[in-house]
């Protein structure tokens, strides 16, 4: 069994894109800029845009943090996004999900040009993906792609199970996997709330992507020996064990299911750190388009 | 076995698309008005457009066949696409395609207006469909949703298998089968020219759609009995047993399928017909958004 380390692929990413960022400098070239959107003030997100910002000072972009308060309307929260595509400077920018209620997320996502949508949610960068055209793709379905690419994981023709179908997750992540490429050519199956033998099904799965968010869900009776699992769940759950009082589960019970796989992703550390470093590669491509 | 009758459905559907032009007249409203731009002189195309027109007229929306020369150039073609962008006479538009080689087909989809794009192909449209939101879906997919519709087969939860891949039929249809909405929430399963186990998994399918363009491909092995079984495919092959020296042949091998399915569409008179009516449906949502 081959233990996916998506902190080590992450690092590896992340200096070639310092690598660029430099080569960019010493020719007097524009620094890659992000810039995030934080609405309100939820604690989860607040962690999340920060690791952004840090992400991006570790490999040499330019970042704003852009706070907006939780009573903001959804025409200010448009100017403020116009603003940002309209401002040369900026390169990309994220909307930090999820925003209050009161404001359409729909047409935020909209409203963000997509030149810009380094997040991939936008209707155009999702049907461009679907199309298999050069675009932005979601972090999280990007960074399964590149952890897979870095292992040279064979993926024609073989099946692989999708759990989930989430837009930011499980969607994208099976029409990637079955698209002409590499990765990709898979046979692709999308399983959720409604599938009905889902165990029957992963049991003919070569590759399990697992991202329902249900911690331990998948157990060993669902999958086949030498199978490839990537478990792109992460939850927190309470602990007695740890300082801190709680722990992060994925939506795989590791322990038992690595012993069957060929491969298999850790949680934490195996496509968390993956999707910071796709969110750096978006910003990245931002620029170069 | 109950045969999915593509001509009774697509007759129905441009009456109640009859009827609602009809108000709209009576109430001094514009009536639809569907332009088509026909490149070259391809027989098959010319056929193709000549049915829409033809369809338009039976349902009562106005039509404009654009005939332009094969040797027309990339930016005359996108010339006239923004002449029919900016008409507000014209309510939606195709460009029929293939279109001549030295013409990038995707700039020419990229050029047309999203909220006339009643081929459903932009890039947006597509996006939106994967995100579940309301907008044209690609004609033959549509009209296989009509179809389950119209005969209310139970979809959520089944096993769809969609065989083909393209970006018109195939995979389009995939990720309809599997939104959360009806007809969908099947278990999806995409498979395509890399699959190893066609036939096995054809075995596991309740709803199989033949969309790969292989002639009587389907034979009665592949299918479970009971399953429902859709066929996309039209291909004209030679025979001595017809006047015009041809005739139109299916994916699926009909005579032996239609014995173990609950239901089937024929080749012709199944998909075709509610393809036809498909388009209607979107150029009457193009004047409605």
């Amino acid at each position: 069994m081959i233990k996916l380390d998506g902190i080590h692929v992450s690092t590896e990413i992340k200096k070639q894109i310092a690598t660029e960022v430099l080569a960019l400098k010493n020719n007097c070239k524009k620094i890659p800029h992000l810039a995030a959107v934080l609405v309100g003030d939820d604690g989860a997100s607040e962690t999340y845009v920060n690791a952004k910002v840090k992400d991006c000072a570790e490999v040499g972009f330019q970042s704003t943090l852009i706070r907006l308060p939780s009573t903001i309307s959804e025409n200010e929260l448009i100017t403020e996004i116009n603003k940002l595509n309209n401002n040369d400077a900026i390169d990309g920018f994220i909307v930090q999900l999820p925003i209050p209620k009161h404001i359409n997320e729909q047409i935020i996502i909209k409203t963000i040009a997509p030149n810009k949508d380094v997040d991939g949610f936008h209707p155009q960068s999702v049907g461009k993906m679907a199309l298999n055209l050069h675009t932005f793709i979601p972090a999280t379905p990007l960074g399964v792609l590149k952890l897979i690419e870095h292992y040279k994981i064979e993926t024609a023709g073989k099946h692989c199970v999708v759990i989930g179908r989430s837009h930011i997750v499980g969607s994208p992540m099976s029409i990637l996997m079955g698209r002409n490429a590499y990765p990709g050519n898979c046979t692709v199956t999308l399983t959720h709330s409604k599938t009905k033998n889902l165990k029957e099904i992963c049991l003919t799965a070569d590759i399990i992507i697992a991202a329902l968010g249900k911690p331990e869900f998948l157990t060993a009776d669902y999958v086949k020996q030498g199978a490839v699992v990537i478990d792109v769940g992460i939850t927190r759950v309470k602990s007695d064990l740890t300082k801190s009082g709680y722990k992060l589960l994925g939506d795989v019970k590791y322990d038992e299911v690595s012993a069957k796989c060929s491969y298999i992703t850790p949680v934490p550390g195996g496509v968390g750190p993956m999707t910071r470093a796709a969110l750096l590669l978006n910003t990245l491509f931002a620029v170069k388009k």
